[in-house]
Formats: C-alpha cells, sequence, structure tokens
C-alpha cells in the first residue's frame, strides 16, 4: 500500500519543497474585498498580508461606523485569502500523501 | 519503521480528531495589538478573526495615516494570530506523524 520506504520518503521530500514554492507563490495572488456602498476596498495576498486599505472620507464622519466597516470586511478579506491558501497547500500536501480511505487532514 | 497498519491508521484518525479540537480552541486564544502611541489597537483570535478593533478619534483627523496604521497594525495582529495557530496545530499534526527523519512539513 505505501509502496517502497525510500519512495515514500523521496516523495515526502518533494512535497515540503512543493509547499514552499506554493507559499512564496501565494505571496503573489491578491484578494480584493469591498463593501457594497464602496466606501472601502482592501487588497491581501493569498498568504493574509494585507496590501492596501482605502476608506473613503465619508466613513471618517461616523467612528462607529468605520470600525464595524473594517472588522467585517477585513474579515471577509482573511477568509477569502484563507480559501485559497488552504485550497492551494492543501493540494499540494495530498498529493504528497500516501492514500487511507477515509482519511481527509488537509480539507 | 510505522509499526501495524491498522495502528497508524487509528493514530491518523486520531490526529484528525485533534486538530478539529485545536481548531475550536485557537477561537478561544486572543491576541492583542495595539500601536505605540495606543491610537489603535486591535484584538484578534488566533484563528486570525478580527474581534475588535479601536480607533481614537485624533486618527481620524488625517486619513493616511490612519490607512498605513490600519496595514501596519493589522498585518502585526494577524502575524500573532498566525504564530500560535501555526505552533498549536503543527504541535499535534507532529506528533501524529510518523517520524522519519529529516522531514519537517509542519515547521
Amino acid at each position: 500500500m505505501f509502496g517502497d520506504l525510500m519512495g515514500m520518503m523521496g516523495k515526502l521530500k518533494e512535497t515540503q519543497q512543493k509547499i514552499e514554492e506554493t507559499k512564496k507563490r501565494l505571496d503573489t495572488i491578491t484578494v480584493s474585498e469591498e463593501s457594497a456602498d464602496k466606501l472601502l476596498s482592501i487588497t491581501m495576498t493569498a498568504n493574509r498580508e494585507l496590501k492596501s486599505l482605502e476608506i473613503n472620507d465619508e466613513l471618517l464622519q461616523d467612528k462607529e461606523q468605520l470600525e464595524d466597516y473594517l472588522v467585517l470586511h477585513i474579515n471577509k478579506a482573511i477568509e477569502q485569502a484563507t480559501k485559497i491558501n488552504e485550497a492551494e497547500l492543501g493540494a499540494v500536501a495530498k498529493e504528497g500523501m500516501p492514500n487511507i480511505p477515509g482519511m481527509d487532514m488537509f480539507k
């Protein structure tokens, strides 16, 4: 079921390298999040690094609304980035794992 | 080296369950991030969910400074949260993996 041990070790090393490459590639993928009224826009990499945040002057008039907007839309951006991050890294990790029915560690 | 297959499968199932438990626990751990001048404070869970964000009125006078502060300190909060997240989940995953010298997939 596992093939020979040396082959498995080679495969794991290969997977490890692919994970590092994928992490680098995720830095170049960005997600955009904008409030429906377009008063706040955010861009974030798929590694969850906030790259830019633009606040419309109108939002500065009401601090509570601004804080609520920020929490809501930053969380949405993080969620989007995390989905891409986990899908990409999960695919690489899964490829490198032995296939055991009923196991799904990287979902 | 791997012991018997049934034992390994049992261990993987156990690890999978521990990962789910750890993810839930990470929701209850929060990190705090504050600018040195205390004009901005942020709390975030170790699952990288922004819980609160408090902006001092003074920051509303200068939108560019506000945007810069937000990008800087939100990224610092995400970084702190990610460190805890990876340390906790990594420890569980590592415990559940066969020990192969030179392999460190979950660092």
